[in-house]
């Protein structure tokens, strides 16, 4: 491995600014690359029918000769997701403490690929050597157990990733966040500061979470005659913990729905993660042996997904728990943005059912508030300051933060994915872009669903669609059947049936123009026919159906 | 009229009950109805394409002798949007205060029915005759001026119903809340009153409009040398009254954007109801002659919506504005359930464009919370409480505030939309449901999209659509053309040729296997191609495509 003074260490985000989920950034300098998360994003409103988004790594492909290895913060989906795509394309080892490796397994074993990838168990304090790379993982605190902050020591300086953080000073299973660690490496001499931004809009500090156990104990105390259903983030083992605490402290015996959960609690359990009094957890086949006053449910659905246990049971379709009168729901969760109406619509239908429902104040963030993220850059003290997980507005709250903390403003940069930042002691710039993207996955399709294909099924979605075909004679061009129209989410047709003959008379007529002035090219018969038709329809209902000429030949 | 001591009223809402908007009210007493409010809905996300919804008014066509006319309470869309389409089919007298009236007639101008409508301005205090009712209309505030609250008087008792208000003792136009007169009219003896639930789920009192004044002129005094953009409901005429008082007092220049906004500030402005210092409200071409920091546009785009105008500055297609650096953009206003997303997408924009954005704490509500409901209830003291204007939930935690101060748990009834109450002071119960629902509006169509062409839609939406279309021998029955495939929505074919080549065959199989089994019903043709089309997609890229085959005859 040549190393010279030149030599810059070079940040490239392949995902995750200027949104929220697919963080993956690679780490290179000279021959070695390290990248660091590998995590999907869920599609935007106008992505229809698109399942989930993961990152285009054609820079990673382009370098597979310098890649030594993904190092992973966390195990949520937006820092794990994507693994099982990538890998395909380049399989190098994956790094990550007990827990993220338990969760990637898993995935993994879901995709088949579980023989076919290299992992490692790292402990936080531990370092591995990765190229030129040595990676030091420290512990934080955050939704999920086990997420680390990583010092990236490179020839240029050592860059500290803090990963999705917290500080919580009383955390529910472990230990706080290792803040001296901070600090220490902070004294060294650190080249630049990836801070968790997702909340830095925000002031103040995020409450412990061990604070929810308080409020789960007030609400178990209080409602000692109903049934108990509680919803919460799958992913989050230390809130169910609580719970499983509450129940077993109020003799209630809990059941755990909702398959992302059941999965998720059962790796945590076996890899110790969670503390289960005995009796406690029971199958939810198990539970018409028990009064209602006796049980408590742990569910998915806290954001009103359609499919989870919660709205199931909403929508009176889950196939073991009916909502009954006096049932008492609690969300413990936030809505994330986008998802309010359907929660709302969730709380209206347990409410109809006579159930009650608490939805404030049982939830707190898994994300540093500006206090934390202060405190973090006063430990830290970096050379320069790059803001990460967060849309740009939260990227910018960080980078004002920062900039209050006196950093010069020169030195804090707001990145964009695939920007290229080189950077050492003596400065720091945008010097190049790679090529990234979001490859959008629809069932089994990963790439194949583009720009245009969203743009039609948007149009169709909006307005439906009008086919016209006809059959024209081989030889003489001349008609032989048709044009016959068919529609599809256009009007309803049984009350439509005046429009739609009008409409194929509109089609006979661009037709037969055509036909009289021997227009035999194909593409303009298609034309003449679409715009008739089009001006049509628009005159008659002012939508814009697509319309799709289909020509054959006998 | 008749009348006679077994007589009940029945009050009849169709529309506006577990969901927000579309809000309409039917009162009936032996031979009359009138009506209270009109109201359109805006459509649910899954109601893909549609416009906007208006209430089935069956129930009111079966019954037209009886209709003395509409009673609107305030000019919202969602109490006044379904006029122009219901007024078609039942014509009958319109009743309300000024400034509604004149944004009524202003939207019965678009639909060109000014003309054949009848309509009267009711001042408050005063009372109108229709038919064996008798309406009084109440002063109240809300967050559009000359909101009214009604007095129903008819032979089984004294409805109050409170339209959308708050209590607002300051308000910064016009007189406060007449508290007096609900009290007055509580003396007398009220039947029942149905109250505003929109935020009964929320403790405190509602700040009153002029809070938002003194927010505005701190932000006014604070930022001296940037433009300044303001974003509001374009309804909120108090909320604009206190931008022109303050860019009045810095010396900045009004400009008003977005074509709904200008509309109701005009209407307001001719009607008396916005007060305007000379040479403060300039047009928008005028600007340029003016330096940014003494102009603030007041503009629509509060919400996120995509084509309003903040939304097009935000993404750089407003034809006369353009964001740059040290703009401050200030939303005053909260996003209303579901369009978060979009509001936050406006807010990133903005933010990468330079501009500072403040969006907290820069608004109030128009509704009253659960302080204000006591108020009212407690002035009115009313027999039966009928929650109002919300969905289930808000329905649901005011009937609890009723249940709070004392009203007997079978004296409130959460209604559902098409329930039919009989009261009068001995007893009241649900005794019958009409004929209700929402009518969907896409462009020119009133009711010709169904479910059945939602369903396509989504399904369009989802997965696209494949069509095989194939020409038969109208005597042999034997294929002379065909089966040709054409997808949109479904995938990227250019790259997908194999696949679309190997549906292809598959749809070719199932036909031939069909034709050498001398199957000739087209119907079992259909089913035989879509079938194996179905299958092979499915198992080639786990979706499912709408599949339509087409079959010609030649």
């Amino acid at each position: 491995m040549k190393t010279n003074q030149t030599s810059k260490l070079k940040i490239i985000p392949l995902g995750g600014l200027e949104q929220i989920g697919m963080n993956i950034t690679a780490f290179e300098y000279e021959d070695s690359i390290v990248v660091v998360d590998c995590g999907l994003a869920f599609p935007d409103d106008d992505m229809l029918g698109i399942d989930l988004v993961i990152p285009d790594i054609t820079y990673l492909k382009q370098n597979i000769d310098k890649v030594k290895g993904f190092v992973i913060t966390h195990g949520h989906e937006d820092h794990i997701g994507a693994l099982p795509y990538v890998l395909r394309e380049i399989n190098v080892p994956i790094y990550a403490t007990k827990l993220t490796v338990g969760l990637i397994e898993h995935k993994l074993e879901e995709h088949d690929m579980l023989r076919t990838t290299r992992r490692k168990v790292i402990k936080f304090g531990q370092s591995i050597n990765l190229g030129c790379f040595r990676i030091e993982f420290i512990k934080t605190n955050h939704s999920i157990q086990d997420a680390a902050a990583l010092a990236i020591y490179s020839p240029a300086g050592i860059v500290v990733h803090t990963g999705d953080f917290k500080v919580d000073y009383t955390p529910v299973f472990g230990d706080a966040i290792d803040l001296q660690r901070f600090a220490e490496i902070g004294k060294k001499g650190v080249l630049a500061l990836m801070c968790d931004s997702t909340n830095a809009e925000r002031e103040g500090f995020t409450k412990s979470e061990r604070t929810v156990g308080h409020t789960f104990d007030m609400i178990f105390s209080e409602h000692t005659n109903q049934r108990l259903i509680i919803a919460t983030f799958a992913s989050n083992v230390d809130r169910v913990q609580q719970i499983i605490y509450t129940a077993y402290k109020y003799g209630r015996k809990v059941v755990v729905e909702g398959r992302s959960m059941v999965n998720i609690i059962s790796t945590a359990s076996e890899l110790g993660y969670l503390n289960i009094p005995e009796h406690t957890l029971i199958d939810i086949n198990e539970m018409k042996n028990y009064p209602d006053e006796k049980m408590v449910l742990v569910t998915t659905g806290s954001q009103g997904e359609s499919m989870a246990a919660l709205s199931r049971m909403a929508a009176d379709i889950h196939k073991k728990v009916t909502i009954k009168p006096g049932d008492l729901i609690v969300f413990s969760s936030h809505p994330i943005p986008g998802n309010e109406k359907a929660v709302s619509n969730v709380i209206n239908e347990l409410c109809e059912k006579g159930a009650d429902v608490i939805f404030q104040d049982v939830h707190v963030s898994g994300h540093a508030c500006q206090e934390e993220i202060k405190l973090i850059y006063s430990l830290v003290k970096p050379k320069y300051a790059i803001p990460v997980h967060g849309e740009y507005r939260h990227l910018k709250a960080q980078a004002k933060l920062a900039a209050e903390l006196g950093i010069p403003k020169e030195n804090i940069f707001i990145m964009k994915t695939g920007d290229v930042l080189s950077l050492d002691s003596e400065s720091a710039k945008v010097t190049g872009k790679v090529e990234t993207g979001g490859i959008m996955v629809d069932g089994l399709g990963v790439g194949d669903v583009g720009n245009i294909v969203l743009r039609d099924r948007q149009h169709l979605s909006e307005d439906g669609i009008i086919i016209v075909v006809l059959t024209l004679d081989r030889h003489s061009g001349m008609l032989l059947a048709g044009p016959d129209i068919v529609s599809r989410g256009f009007v309803y047709v049984r009350e439509s049936e005046d429009l739609m003959d009008e409409a194929r008379v509109a089609a006979e007529d661009a037709l037969d123009d055509c036909l009289d002035r021997h227009i035999t090219d194909w593409g303009k018969l298609k034309t003449s026919v679409k715009d008739a038709l089009s001006a049509f329809v628009w005159k008659r209902t002012q939508r814009r159906p697509m319309i799709l000429p289909i020509i054959m030949e006998a």
